[in-house]
């Protein structure tokens, strides 16, 4: 960070505001809503895929994305920033983490490494804030637990049990303040996290306008190959289908 | 990506927007009309080609440019911001992915790698954005797909089934959602793509004026040479005479 | 530090003032109030976490941040601009002092780097000031002496018995003046750090929105292993219930 | 293109026009008028040679430049500028192209590199856009046809049969597409050639204040040696009794 | 100095002022008062020392440092920008002169290379002036002389018999000029020192809140070991008590 | 030309003028008159050498240059920016093109690289425009010709039979027109530059306040050494007597 | 000169004015006066040394100082701007000529080179332009004779006989003009120089308020050894006494 060539794009107001960070953040506030909540066994990440013309292709989801097999990343705000943050957060857990430990960074050490970029790019990295809030949502070998993050432009990150950023953030947070609670599974926060986005959505909630992924249990099946003892991703992805079912079932 | 010498030249209006993305839009949107459409068999990108002189040579289309064998590429906007870009995909699909893994990017990876490209210029290329958005058409050995994508200035892309973009693209798309079914042929979709052009020319549509290329079964006579084991190209413009016949049967 | 390619973001206005560092102490004052109290037996470094709501996780505190086993770091003002000067003290502490001099560098040694830091970006690091004040707490081998420093953005430092940085600063300091006295042990420290941020918080004190550190004795029992001549940290952060324990007692 | 130091002089206006273009255009609309005409044996490129004091010297003629033995060039708006793309046209074509294949570009191969710089100057080699635009005449060898193009200061090229550009351009490509036919032979089109200059030309025609350059057959007495099996240079400057010759029989 | 990458941010008002400069010298006048006395046997720098707060620590002096053993530094303005340049003056005492002589730089030449370091930042060092006016004291080996000097942000240097920078320097050079004479001895100059002090300290003076320094005979007692031919340095700190029986006696 | 690191200070106007050559040229019209004529045995190149004090050394002239011992150069508009171009001047003609050919350039391509290094500073120098317009006059071994060029700020460069440049470079041009044939001597040639000149300087001219220099005949007299093949130079700067020689017979 | 780094903070205005000349020239006039006189055995170099506080000590003066042993340079206009060119002056003459050639610079080709980085930071060194004129009096070995120039803020050089910068320059000059002859010594020069001086100079002209060097005889005695057939250095400074005792023989 900060090295000699870099300078910063982000100057301080009068009342001590970086405004291009609040401006950011307005621009985080116009993306649709992304609801993150962590169970006692998994934790979700849900957010609507605008699909305003029929013509659209719905089986191409990349709003909730594969971080590493234990991490997953969503988001509120410009797509295409989020697919920079994402590759950036791909290097940073393979090519500076695990390459030195062997062993996929745990959730809060890449949120700090994603946060470290975020913040660089508000103070020295010479380049306009990121315009993009996150939900990072994981599991950790070591402490055996899930974890839920949120990182914002400015750089600062928050461990959530239940959040949500984007368009209807306020209202849904409020909604999920009242549905969450300790002994939560699963299964209830993916259908919390459903109810949580009904508000948001115009229209009908459908496994095609929908994006949603869980970090649970590992996945076996999803390793292609039979027999070993390495343990499946933890993240997975839900099917139209799947989704469906849940919503059926609202 | 954003190495240490790069910087913006595009910053968050108050509310949150990228003027000169919107800015490049704008671009887009004063470029004549372009149509993609994917069917059972194959994809159509079709275009017009300014012609307002006599004088102009007619035979020298390059509005829909081969990225790959399997994959074109077609714009609407600016003509030398596309070269740019036209050069930089073929590149992409041939140094950074064709020498790794010695066979050619599916569209989805090489979409993502040109609207890496276009993301890098509203944030930290030091240039102002491109003035154009692309629609890619392409088939996927792997997955054995045909696929249609846009890629707008702001770095985003969308999987489409039919679309439009330039000047007339709110009408045409919604010709297009009357039009298109999942079961159209290849040769009922180049019938679309030259009604809907027929809304935005000014003029009567001919081979002349007309850019078209299809990217649909390999077409082996284009290897130019015989009794090998290797495919054709599936990429291939339309001759006039070829756009011709379609236009009288219309 | 100013090395070639630096140049300066901030200049003079006409009265002799770098506005730019007196917009990032707004940047402070807008901060949570940190208090920082020295005593005979330790230094307590004091601050609220904010958790607006019932969803954040309390157990994640990172307001008070050890940097080496003797030191700790506190701040008012913007927290991931917080977190790079954590990262920035921490390497200054380890590759720059203790690889030279295998020892860990005096607390004012330490500081006297940091504020060079911060100085360098009000003349020449190309980037905006740090929008923090940071209060650094630690106790030094040679002197046998425990310390207090506070950091402002102008890269100012000051050597204090007790003070504090944020939005109360100036009432919060007013009471430590009445209530410090040279016979202060390290339990009444943070007894008085506890009264004086309970001025600050909006609602009650509890362990969960609170982030306490002390330096004080080696905790050996922290060192993760036993039977050597190694001195455990003395830094150590309270536990939520060693807090309450203590607010109990208020 | 685009390296990393590279940055933008050149912005979208709201309305999606890059408007340092728009002036650069304009600069060229104060140039003199040059006209290029493409017939059946040959290409004619033919230029005005201000000459606005009878002490300017008239046998130093550069405003119809040799390329290649085979492709010439002219232009109309700043002669500074079009040195400096002569200059780049001339390395493109023999370090680029020539060193690597052991033969001279096609002509559109060596417009396409030619408008590839002048589109940079418009996004990223931080320089202002060329202030001219280019008429370029050739023949290919593998082809067997002759070309004619015009790049523009925003990096589009255009294929014509016949064309102007500079003050006049307009008036003389209605005068163009009236006379142009397919059946043209080369003296014809240099006939049509100096009408279209007379309508833009103060005073009187002359060799003397006329640039003309033709590309057709190869003039093998222009190699400066015998008895080889080597084509001579197809481009080839008439002198100012070659041009008063054709004016006399106009 | 001006290497190729510098530039400068100080340009030139209409009537040849420097305004950057201007406003740093109201910097320096906002700063404390500091005054500098030579006298037959040494020299005196003495500043006050803000302390608006009882809970300041008192003992942590840094407002006069020790350049070499000889050669000590005060300043009025900016304490960070003094920091610098105390380090670079250290710098350039030992790694730039004392490397290549082996002894220490002359008072007039370690002045002279600080006066160029402040005088690149108002031409080339790409950044703002330094914030601070400098006294110098020391003595020279070869000359056996005190000197006195005062460097100004502008990179000007003057010697002085007596002299005063900072709020009160105007009324507190009138003070000096009426008491300084060629006879004074050391302990009458830091008499009159204090006297110029205390009309401009608010309060009372004492050794708490004044920071003196003098250069005089070689303090062999500081050197830290005995027996020696070396020199002890002749730079030395007054503590409190040395401040306040000196006081006493006013 | 063009690296990478270069940008433009000029930009296009609305109505395509590049403002700052505009003002540069206004800079060389500020400049006293320069004439340069060719005749059919020489060139001569004469200004005026403004001498408003009689304290001012006369014989110190330095307005006409030797570049290479057949070519010399003069200028109207900013003195040390000639400077500038006589040293770039030379070290083109004898490290760019003598190291590589063994003999001095002829003066056209001279003339190109200078005007190329003018055109730079208007495009991609990143510095202002040259403020000077330059009379190059020079002598061809090869076409054994005299030539005479004007280079102007843009870097457009026009062969001359003769020419002014300056303060009063219209009317002497009209002169100039006048007076000039294909017939004329380099003496009658002297004559009329004289002529000229004698109306646009104020006062009396005389061999001190004129720069004179010729390009005629080989002076083997000025090589300073005999008996050798080597031919002498051809430019030759006229002494004060020789120019008064001249004036007395005017 | 005029690297790929550098680039121009002085731009035309549209009177063809740089006007960060014109205002350097008017720092330049706020400056005291300084006087050079060259005479047939010498030339002297004359200038004020402001001392408006008795405090200031008066035998260091600096405003005239040696380059080589037989050229010496003096300013009006900004002090440290005139330290910085003295040291590159003096980097000249050794590093870049002796070095070479075994010998120092003549006066000219010093001045050519001192006026080269002068016009540099006027087009392409990045930075302000200097804020002094400079008067520069030496002696050269081969022509035997001395010189006396001057150098302005934009690069220009002038050989004057005898001239006047600074405040009072127009009316010194105009006194110059009327006391200087050829047969003028360098007593008598000293004489002029010190009665031009006493207009300008408020209050009493004394040994302790003037700058005074000559540049006359070789000043053997000044080497500091004897028996050589070495020469000294013909640049001398005046002490007080010497300048006193011609004061009084005024």
């Amino acid at each position: 960070m900060a090295d000699r060539y870099s300078f910063s794009l982000t100057t301080f107001s009068p009342s001590g505001k970086l405004v291009q960070i609040e401006y950011a953040l307005n621009a985080v506030k116009q993306g649709v809503t992304t609801i993150g909540i962590k169970s006692a066994n998994g934790v979700v990440l849900a957010t609507e895929r605008k699909a305003n013309s029929s013509l659209l292709k719905s089986n191409t989801g990349s709003k909730v994305e594969l971080i590493t097999p234990n991490i997953g990343m969503s988001y509120s705000g410009m797509g295409p920033d989020f697919r920079v943050l994402v590759d950036k957060a791909r290097k940073l857990a393979h090519t500076n983490y695990k390459r030195i430990y062997n062993e996929y960074p745990p959730v809060k050490i890449l949120v700090q490494e994603i946060a470290k970029v975020m913040q660089e790019s508000t103070q020295s990295g010479g380049i306009r804030p990121f315009g993009v809030s996150l939900l990072v949502g994981g599991y950790d070998e070591h402490s055996e637990q899930f974890q839920l993050y949120q990182v914002d432009p400015s750089g600062s990150y928050f461990p959530w049990k239940a959040t949500a950023i984007g368009k209807t953030s306020n209202s849904a947070k409020t909604f999920l303040e009242k549905r969450w609670n300790e002994n939560l599974e699963l299964e209830d926060a993916i259908h919390v996290a459903l109810l949580a986005l009904k508000e948001s959505v115009d229209g009908e909630l459908t496994g095609d306008n929908l994006d949603i992924a869980i970090v649970s249990d590992p996945q076996d099946h999803l390793l292609g190959f039979k027999g070993t003892s390495v343990e499946g991703p933890r993240f997975k992805k839900l099917t139209a289908e799947e989704i469906n079912d849940r919503l059926d079932s609202l």
